[in-house]
């Protein structure tokens, strides 16, 4: 095996480049990786474009990429649960295992989480890399490494369903159609709820429909159309939804879903907005709603993975594009189109 | 027995009349109390000054109060829980029983629950009243009725703790140190939590620390001191509030708990504020904090009755003033000041 | 219309009989119902063959039948949310709606609770019958009044699954393919869980798997192969059941449900059996898992009607014989004879 | 300082010795402590005399105890939480933070816990011992060393409640006065709980009074006066206990279980008992019962140290005894003669 570990680092705003790093060696408990595929996130895209996000800034190169599968080719010490030639898929944040948080079964809000790709700590979109074998899962045989980069955020989905409560006959209404509200559509339709998808895009809205969605709608302003998009809202269920899941983090959707979710029920926030918002907090109180947050996944992977080994679970359906690691750089370009027709780019980063 | 059933009625904004209304007869399921104590409530003295709240109008003559108890003088076909001479807190709101929220435990919800002093429903503030059998809390021997009567407000902290999960060793911060800071504060000391207390009037934080709250912090202006009072929050509990719960409904307090509130940590909102706020909600997101919010109580009357009849809950702390009915009129005058030193007024309703 | 009401009437043991019973009249709040189908149920068959279960016991001559749907024809004073023409799943419990558990969305507990043909209450195998209109789900038009008659069975299904926390994922051992077993196996899967199911009879695993088991054990005697079925069990799921649903109340799978269940799992106990069980309590006490035990349902009609509704339910694989009701007591004689090939038994009530 | 190690080492059953260890020293993540107190527990005096627990066997020396605390004389390598001076209580058992329940909150049922003196782990009862620092918890400076010794036994009392949902206002039954069942009544009291006790022992019940419990009863034979014990918990309560905590085990008391507690109400086995236990699991069943087991301890620590940093918490009314570490051998012999006079004996470490 020649070890050549090509890697996409960014070194500041819009200046990503495709370099050659050493190669790794995995640590006790760690497993070294020959990378599979690397999606493309949102917070990949704002790294590209600004160099960084509210306070995390990169101020030196760092290899970019976080949703990620890979094979296993050389495990370190200790290591139990996997062996050479197991497939996995990367949760890509390892916490610190010693804080309350993390001995509360919320390591997700561990505040010394290294995850991947965000600053001052390096991603996965690499030929190779070293991670905690017990954050890595492993694929059964069929599934694909593109099925495993996508848990990652599929799990996102999953964990904004199982926060809010998401079950069986559920009534789900879920504000957008972009990537995010598409995996949260997967998973409430795996957890049993009917589910309800809003958008402006009518292109995202038919993979909406193709993820499972119930029902979709479409529209143009949020703000001009409230009244009668609630009007729509409640026919389309035969009653206000239960949870809304807002994936945009605008005032206008948070509005909405303050005004439209039932008396009882759940607004949960998943998409995150300006520094500011103006909402009718009072109409939510009114109503005894809970408005719910959730920061990225903890304990979700299991789950993501059984919806996608299900056979039933459609998140292929999100990939609109493919790259080879060597055109990452122009995956990138694209991704920083910001078309309604680019849902999820995937980049492959075995060797032809 | 002569009947007289003298009643405090309102008929619009500031136009308080006693008078005397004919007495009623329990109906199957109910008794007649002759009344004890009603507390005056901020919601008693927003119909008195304003004759409406939101969309509840008073367009007719309403006999208000809510806060009650009473003894039991008459009980109607198939009343088994009580019997004349029971003396008894009465929870002033009585769902349909039927719809959902009703049969899944969330009554409080009911869109058709008949609430005393809500127009167009009469409450109870007279001589004789009658009421649901059911939704009466018999008092033990060694309570008073004016703690029967404050059960009512009691429940509302009850709720409020119990719906954010406060228990043995939460770290609680109360926003407000009015009735109903003051009400969250006995009940969060009953949960076991560890309580600090902020308010703008030392007058009402003394009463806060006579009710257990174990750290109090006065201040002027929550805009300009919130960096400073964050810290000295943090510091006074070591670390920052797991739960806290805005009892003012006003944009500083809410953008306040948003910022103060530990990771992973709980807002609840038991004030109700203006029609629209400007708050940093990303902030929560970015904490996973959940902001939930309370709507009256359900299912809290036994905790509150509870803690009360353990002796270890100093709910009397609360009252500042006291007046017969024949005095009522006067009693809503007093209210209508606003006074610091005004907590709580108890109305007695027997004849002297 | 000429109004016969004809009934299926128990008298004593193994005396059913075939009456004309006068036209009910639908109260306030009811709903007179033309019935359309009626499953017989385990208990059903206990009561024809022992006059009695436990201390609830026929000692005048009670309708049987609780498993039922019909068609409304009349509503009583202040009926809402039904008219003439709807047809309804009915939920057989109408509780007192006023006692604790009632207050608390435990209905199912009420002491007070009316039960179709629990002495000395009433079924409704008959032509005509009244119950309270919300304790009557509306059928969408595309689902079958045998669908209806269904969702009874499949709400203890959902119960068991809701109380004993399945969701997405998880891996659930269900103990038995009867009757019970078989609906638990519906729930299950409608909530997303990897489901293998254990029985002595080959032709209902084959019904289990129809039903959506992913796996099938058959066993001779659980006593004798319990060391090998637990292994077999850990190596088709690739690890210990999460979930445990027992559905025979025997020793033998209370034993293995015991063994057989993953650490800090769960054992959901849906069947009945003796008065006293030996069992090795203290092996569930070092692997810290909970005994949960269910008791009818309550709140699940609604997720049972959506499971259905949704199309992805094969609930109508249960029924292995109909009956017209004129012909009950051959069908009971049927369903007395305990064949592996009777699964569920579907009286039809509807004149011909 | 003289670094003189005297350790307590269980060779085998009845062969205690005291013998000079080397000082260990703490490695990365880990502090030395000097140990302060270390109380004896039921488990400890099980190894005393049979050498073993179950499958645990002592088959090398094995330095004894685990409800401890004691004094950081020196920090490891990245130890933030803890300095030099430090006085803290030891949460003995540390698991393996990688495995699924221990991501999930859950590390007590870590099958890879390293657990003081459970074979073939070394406990404490030593003058020097090294612990993970994650897992000590920094007493207050008004706590004793003796307080921070009973953190132990209270968290097992925390998670027994925490578990079974005991909060304000629930009604518990405690079954047995020994160690574990008065700390439970510690625990149920802090949690807000009205607590009835019943025991064989008049003299441990009068320590149950000063725990807190309510309500007091003195039983001779649990199975001949089960009906009337029943009688006179119900009546004394004025109901059925909703919680029912057993600390024993035995086949009379789960059977009075079973039969005492509240329909919908909770059974939590905190004592182990025989391997097979005849018990009447269908009258748990017909009232909708959950029978729970708890397992140590997960995260309970932090509340059993804000209990008694309340004041609130009389738990030393506990000690019965004391010796000095030389005194050990003798600790042991009179903690086996198991006198009712006799609760927890406490051995202190430091040299006088």
């Amino acid at each position: 095996m020649v070890q050549d570990n090509l890697a996409c680092v960014l070194h500041k705003e819009y200046d990503l480049r495709l370099e050659h790093k050493p190669m790794p060696e995995p640590q006790e408990g760690q497993v070294l990786l020959e990378m599979g595929c690397v999606g493309i996130c949102g917070s990949d895209v704002h790294y590209y474009e600004h160099g960084r996000i509210a306070d995390y800034i990169v101020t030196k190169p760092m290899i970019i990429g976080h949703e990620a599968s890979g094979t296993v080719v050389k495990v370190g010490k200790g290591v139990k649960n996997l062996k050479p030639g197991d497939r996995v898929a990367i949760e890509p944040g390892v916490p610190c295992r010693c804080c309350s948080f993390c001995k509360e079964g919320r390591y997700n809000l561990c505040p010394d989480v290294i995850f991947c790709a965000t600053p001052p700590h390096d991603g996965n979109l690499s030929r190779y890399y070293t991670h905690d074998a017990d954050f890595c899962y492993k694929l059964p045989d069929h599934l694909t490494l593109e099925e495993g980069a996508l848990l990652e955020p599929l799990a996102v989905g999953v964990h904004a369903c199982k926060r809010s409560g998401v079950g069986l006959g559920t009534t789900v209404l879920v504000l957008s159609a972009g990537p995010i509200g598409l995996v949260t559509i997967l998973a409430a339709k795996a957890y049993g709820a009917r589910v309800i998808c809003v958008s402006r895009s009518l292109t995202r809205l038919n993979v909406a429909k193709a993820c499972g969605a119930d029902i979709v709608i479409q529209v143009r302003n949020y703000q001009q159309e409230e009244v009668e998009l609630i009007k729509k809202i409640h026919n389309a269920l035969g009653r206000a939804p239960q949870v809304t899941i807002d994936c945009t983090g605008t005032e206008n959707c948070l509005t909405l879903g303050m005004n439209v979710t039932r008396v009882g029920g759940k607004l949960m926030l998943v998409g995150m907005g300006p520094q500011t918002v103006s909402v009718p907090l009072v109409n939510a109180c009114a109503k005894e709603i809970d408005i719910l947050s959730c920061f990225r996944y903890v304990n979700d992977y299991p789950a993501a993975l059984e919806m996608v080994a299900s056979g039933k679970c459609p998140v292929t359906k999100l990939i609109t594009h493919n790259f080879q690691l060597e055109e990452a750089v122009d995956a990138f370009k694209t991704a920083s189109k910001k078309s309604d027709d680019t849902i999820k780019i995937m980049i492959h980063c075995r060797r032809g």
